[in-house]
Order: C-alpha cells, then structure tokens, then sequence
C-alpha cells in the first residue's frame, strides 16, 4: 500500500461525503447521513474551498481507492510575530482502514504541508468522546492544552 | 459606555497588539512582548487579514479608545450541508476593563456576525487556564464539547 495526498477534485467529492458520514461521532450528532451530492449547497461550498488560496480539501488515496480525508485552513494572523496557523478540520479515515496507521500518515504530511509554508503553529480540535483520536494527536507531538467550544446556529 | 464594533484599519494595529500582549498566559507561552509595530511580518500579516473576505480583524471601541479585539475567519466546508463555520480567535479585552461584560458584548456580537451570514456553527478554543473564560463562553451557549489541540512549529 502506498498512500498519496493530493488536493481534491469535484471527482472526490462523492467518496469525501461517504468518509465524513462514516463516522460514529457524527451520527450521534445527527450529521451521519450522507448528504446529498447533488444538494447545491455541498458543491457551492467544494467551489469555494476550491477558489479560496487559504482553504485545501485533501484526499488520502490508495491506488484509485479515496481512504481518508481532512481540510487545511490557513489562517493569518497578528499573534506570533505574523505568522500563519493551520487549522485541520474533518479528518476521517475509511472505517474499513483504520489502525493501519493510516490517520497519523495523513496528520503528519498534513503538519508537513504547514511547516513548509512556514506556519507557526498548527491546531485542531476533536470531540471529546474521541479518546482513542486524543492518544493518536498527543502521540503525534499536539499538546491537548485548550478546552474546544462550539455552538450550534 | 457605548461599545461599538467595526473591521480594524491600520490605524488600530498598535492598539491591538498592545492588548494582544496585554495577557497573562500569553505572557507565560513567551508571547506577552508587545510586537514591534514597525516588523514587515505584522503588517504582512495585517494586509493578509484585510485583503481577505474570510478573514476580518474587528476592535471595540469606547469612543476613541480600543478596549477589544477579535478576529473572524469564516470557513466553508463540506460538514453540515455545506455551511460555513465562523472561527474566532486572539479574543483580548483590556485589563483595564474586565468585568464589565464587555467580552459578553464582543462574543454575542461576533456570534450574530456569524449567524446573520448563515453560518451553521461557531467555534473557539481557549486555554485551560483560563477557568473565567470557559464559565463565560458556557454562560454564552457554547458547548465544551471538544479537546483544542496544538502543536507549535
């Protein structure tokens, strides 16, 4: 198996969708159908992300086969001398795939991708029902210093 | 006392750094110095903030006086139908004038920015020293529900 990261076309989008609703968390919260692809909204939001410099979509891919996903968010800012942070969002991995080491690959090249574009710093944030995800980040160098707060419009 | 709330001009970016540098555990992460006004990074930064439509810097003024700040970055993505989350960060008010429900003021306002976008979420982190700050955000309506994880570059 060789994984390939690579920034999402309008193809993936389909297989991005069935990654975001195979989630246990997000059904919990009502979000774990899969949304409609055809749903205008879903593609006006994959075009703006698509236009946007600061926004990245990004598919983990083996072979033909999308197995996992996250989005990168560049965000500018006064604090830290100027520098950038990168925020990683929607993280998912192929349920089939998991454990495989597959997740902390795609973190990693992910921190890589901020590193390079020098950024000074790199965040995320994960449901705290997610301990298994909480080991995997702090493994990974995240220190889990902040408390994540979130409210529903 | 009449808060008001608009996008930041050049102007106010010493203000905001000042209250920026105006916190204790910023201070403690090596942080607390005020920024050189004159660093190209900051004003890199600050026209990287102000050229782009996701992003705004807001202060709250007292008149003439800057007594807060905030940053906005509006996020699309393909979670929750489509819609856009609202991220603030780099909440400050002046120490001079805490406690009087100005950062109530600040969040309600930033939140109905969000809502008045159509935003399907708002999100922050904030540093688990900060008892105060958490029972304010759950006295908002924000949820806990999340670790903030951070990895420095």
């Amino acid at each position: 198996m060789t994984l390939t990261f690579r920034t999402a076309t309008r193809d993936d989008v389909p297989a991005i969708l069935t990654l975001l609703a195979d989630d246990g968390v997000s059904r919990d919260r009502g979000f774990g159908t899969v949304p409609e692809a055809d749903d205008a909204r879903i593609w006006a939001a994959f075009e703006a992300i698509d236009a946007d410099d600061r926004n990245e979509l990004i598919v983990a891919s083996d072979g033909a086969e999308v197995v996992g996903t996250c989005q990168l968010t560049y965000i500018p800012g006064l604090t830290r001398n100027g520098g950038e942070r990168l925020l990683i969002e929607a993280v998912r991995i192929s349920s089939a795939r998991r454990g495989q080491g597959l997740g902390g690959e795609l973190i990693r090249w992910a921190v890589e991708q901020g590193r390079a574009r020098g950024c000074t710093m790199v965040q995320l944030t994960s449901d705290k029902k997610r301990a298994d995800a909480h080991r995997f980040y702090t493994k990974l160098g995240f220190a889990a210093s902040h408390e994540g707060f979130k409210l529903a419009l």
